[in-house]
């Protein structure tokens, strides 16, 4: 076996074997295939595809380089959620409580951003205290005893995949749906959740900018779930605005609080209780009411000993950013487009991401939108509010801002569209 | 600029900008494109092709990332030739001294064997004494007091092509006909010759084993060339069956002088002379008789003294391999096929060739081919001699010939191909 005659293969429109697949996996791992043969067979995959059984033995060839973890210590059913990631999208931080509160185990290893969509973890760390990093028992420690764990994933996990997702990010083979789907799955089923629900994003803010794109992916990864025996279900969620009234860290931390307190912007709340029906569904939890464990507090509480658990303080101050800018509408009428794209970059240039891994994130800057689509704005009223330490990127922020926006006449008939645009079982 | 802009560009099957294209190729030879980013663009380009203007500025910026050579100072027009590399190939042998005494300047810048192909710098240093490396100025020197110069090309010229080469090598990029066109003519069009034949080679002993591609290559040199002012012809010549009676390296030289000697196998002078009318076309030298100079013995003159000039003694005994094993004609019939590829395997593995660059080269290993397709045989005399100092590869070699002939019942009408199979101007 040899890296050229596995690249000739793919290069060449073939199938590749179990053998070849498993034999460049482990190769690769190991350092025996070199970075340069990796990338020209990613390239060759992403132009020439993958078939099924292909996918299939790919992603379990990434399992196999790597620990696998085990939850059946656990009195309760795992239920996990996989998100793409979008601008705004701090449904992790409500949903994971919220889902815990109604009887499963909620596991979510989680990363940080990189570009114009926010991280998780960057998210959380905006909270005095709170660590990313546990060890898995830890990790198993505050999901046995809260319901509910959000930390950083451990190096053991599909090392494959880790090593050829950095290569994918400098080679311009990111966007291959074969190794999109199996680089999210290996790390899915190593961690060795019983059931997982995914948010594939759709849209201007999403990975994915059109639905047939999504859909393939969606479909494919909830194929790899099923084929190892996890119960998979995805979600097409629209990303062509931002979600809920945020984009940023401690700024979304303070929006997720307010979900979890029976309130918060109407779009995250639909989502997370949607997302939460079919994490519990595919758990096999009958009886529960998700809506009725955020008005009663007690995905509230789970929150409180989850943050607490990781040494975080769910009662202190969150940090605010030292400048702020208001963007106005400059006219009245009814805002018919706020773009996902524009705002995510903008937050990114204040500060609230990074654009290398080592860069560090300011907690307090992002975008607070005071309308979304459908809204009806008045010329003169605050529109957007930038948030920064960094005052001097304000223009630069500003410059993507520029047309993210149309208000059409007073009057103007205007329905969003839903949320929630497919679903994949 | 940056890299994976480049090879996003290509993947997405849009065309590069010169901008592109020159930044790309740069950046690469000084290390700052990294080895895995220029190899997924190397399988983009192989899979999504690069139209004429993209080919004529990568060959460019490949000829700019090296220094140039200048011929004016020489007072006969120049005239270059490249093959595309065969079995038994030792045209570069009788043709470059013959079109020297037909008056025209030729420089040869050669290369080492890789594989089943022989390389004209191992044959030639079966001679005793002879050098293949030379500097620029001995180069000239030889050129200008000889009229032909056969030596290995430096390392100034085109060091991207170099850089690039290797790695095409090792990631299953080899075989894109932008890459090899670019690759050949980058180098010819440094070397500044005025005019240039290719012997583009069809068949199983070629690299281009149909004659779609090996024309498309052909017309694609040829526009290189035309474009940068060399004037360059193409022909397409047959190697399904090896060129010649012999395959080795003293083999080859002793069968080259025959030629010279005006004797030698008819398809090697057929193919001399017309490759050699070519060259002297090309370089606008209208009333020589190569056969003419063949026959007088002027052509074997060149030879001599282009031999000594460069320390060899064109006397000298040639080495002879210790060890002979011959295959007889296992039936009386006539000989309708004598596979390249097959003979090219066994000599290599014989040690007439090499499996690593590092590796050295048996000078008197190869074959000797007692008939050619067309030829009568008789069962139980000879058909081929293996020649190696290294009997214990008898057996190796002896597996890639187990099927490389077919003997027809006497009387078959049979005709072979003709060795001149198009011309692309």
């Amino acid at each position: 076996m040899d890296a050229i005659s596995v690249i000739r293969t793919k290069r060449d429109r073939g199938e590749l074997t179990p053998e070849q697949i498993d034999w460049v996996i482990d190769a690769y791992t190991r350092g025996e295939v070199a970075d340069e043969q990796m990338s020209a067979l990613a390239m060759a995959i992403l132009l020439n595809g993958m078939n099924r059984a292909e996918i299939a033995r790919w992603t379990a060839a990434m399992i196999a380089s790597g620990e696998r973890m085990d939850f059946s210590s656990l009195s309760r059913p795992t239920a996990d959620k996989h998100s793409t990631g979008g601008v705004g999208d701090k449904i992790t931080l409500p949903l994971a409580p919220l889902v815990a509160a109604c009887g499963a185990a909620v596991p979510q290893l989680s990363g940080r951003g990189l570009g114009h969509t926010g991280g998780t973890l960057d998210k959380l760390e905006s909270i005095p205290g709170w660590r990313a990093l546990l060890s898995n028992e830890e990790m198993l420690h505050v999901l046995d005893t809260t319901g509910a764990v959000i930390c950083a994933a451990g190096d053991g996990l599909a090392p494959a995949d880790k090593k050829l997702y950095a290569l994918r990010d400098v080679t311009g083979t990111v966007e291959a749906i074969p190794l999109i789907a199996s680089s999210i799955m290996s790390k899915k089923i190593a961690e060795g959740t019983g059931s997982l629900v995914l948010d594939v994003k759709v849209g201007s803010g999403a990975f994915m900018k059109n639905i047939e794109d999504a859909r393939e992916l969606a479909s494919t990864m909830v194929g790899l779930g099923t084929d190892h025996g996890v119960r998979t279900v995805a979600l097409l969620t629209d990303m062509s605005t931002p979600l809920g009234l945020t984009a940023g860290n401690a700024l979304e931390v303070r929006e997720s609080v307010e979900v979890l307190a029976g309130g918060g912007p109407a779009d995250v709340v639909e989502l997370t209780l949607a997302l939460a029906r079919e994490m519990l569904d595919a758990a096999g939890i009958k009886d529960a009411d998700p809506a009725k464990a955020l008005a009663d507090g007690s995905a509230m509480d789970v929150w409180r000993r989850m943050i607490a658990a990781q040494g975080g303080d769910p009662d202190a101050e969150l940090p605010v950013a030292r400048e702020r800018h208001v963007i106005t509408a400059p006219s009245t009428g009814v805002l018919t487009r706020l773009d996902a794209y524009g705002i995510g970059v903008a937050a990114w240039r204040l500060g609230a991401g990074r654009a290398r891994k080592e860069d560090p994130v300011q907690a307090g800057a992002g975008i607070e939108l005071h309308a979304k689509p459908g809204d009806e704005v008045t010329a003169g009223a605050p529109l957007l509010t930038l948030h920064t330490d960094t005052p001097e990127k304000f223009d630069y922020a500003l410059k993507s801002l520029e047309s993210v926006y149309d208000i059409a006449p007073s009057g103007t008939a205007f329905v969003p569209d839903p949320i929630v645009l497919d679903r994949i079982a």
